[in-house]
């Protein structure tokens, strides 16, 4: 598929058909993830593939059980207070939150959980502030995307876990990050196009 | 071009034709960087277009001057102390930093600045670990580097500057973040394939 077509056409995608996903797809997208740019060539990321039903059942009662207890993260922003029980103190995040069904991750044929790796040379100063790998790990979850889309799949860029208990039952060790888990399967109807802002209201031109 | 295509060719381009970027074509790779998904569809980015021979070269001389007091910036980790005087108190990473030639700053053709916008809906609760835009302008940045290789055009994913400095010199708000600049043009000459690790080093198969 033409890469802009594939830019363009890409969506969120929650329900899956049951049909399982061809390896050799499967192969083609972790291909593409892993050619994206990092710095100096650091490749600062790890593949996790979630296939199996029972895996995929843990992983939904794992994120239930983090969404109930209001232990989420949401793109690297922690909930860390209990949802609210009273309607009238709920925010409209806390609303959208509780609203949010995960019960499509039980039937997700593909799951891949893209793990980075803070680690680098430049990082043994001791520096605290070296988040390269999160900018690099954005380049390789969007080329997950793009290839699921060019190859007629659907796919979700899902956060919406506890680090902690997801770190665990994946086996990722401390010292790296479970950034996503990218959902991946046949869509089972068209997702809608949530469309973007005018470009011109993002674009400034450096006058000087 | 096929979007597989443009993943695997995609290269660090460091030296480019004199030759104007066509209006269209940075057009076209303004739309795709801006169709890049993000969280609820927030858009927690904005661009800032430099073309001009007057700007490109302040832009080199603010990248020297940052890379001479040793206070620049690679993707998010910043050097805080000088650069050592004494050869033999040099690290690896001094070395390749006092090396780096930035002189190629001054011929690019196009550099668009990426802002990644940390505010958010969610972020009211007051939280400071929301980084969701690093991994959206992640994706933005892949897919302004996916669209200049589509349309036959090099280009560079470049970090080395003073936050301080660029963000004064661009007019971008302290509340913004000045995510990278990427350099864009027609190659003068081919760019290595620096190759990848081999991808079963970086799979592993979820077995429960």
């Amino acid at each position: 598929m033409d890469l802009f077509e594939a830019i363009r056409t890409r969506r969120s995608h929650r329900t899956f058909e049951r049909r399982e996903v061809e390896p050799e797809k499967i192969g083609a997208i972790l291909d593409a993830a892993h050619w994206a740019p990092s710095p100096a060539n650091s490749q600062p990321w790890e593949f996790i593939l979630v296939t199996g039903e029972k895996s995929r059942r843990r992983l939904y009662e794992l994120s239930e059980q983090a969404k109930k207890t209001g232990r989420v993260e949401v793109r690297g922003f922690s909930y860390v207070r209990p949802l609210p029980q009273g309607v009238a103190e709920e925010s409209g995040e806390d609303v959208a939150l509780r609203q949010y069904s995960l019960a499509f991750l039980k039937n997700v044929p593909v799951i891949i959980g893209v793990v980075g790796l803070p680690v680098s040379p430049t990082q043994q100063r001791g520096q605290e502030t070296y988040d390269s790998y999160k900018y690099s790990c954005g380049a390789v979850i969007e080329n997950i995307l793009l290839a699921a889309t060019a190859l007629g799949l659907g796919s979700l860029w899902f956060t919406l876990f506890n680090q902690q208990l997801l770190r665990q039952f994946l086996g990722v060790d401390p010292s790296k990050h479970l950034v996503a888990l990218v959902c991946i399967g046949y869509p089972a109807i068209s997702a809608p196009d949530p469309g973007r802002l005018p470009l011109e209201t993002k674009v400034r031109r450096l006058e000087i």
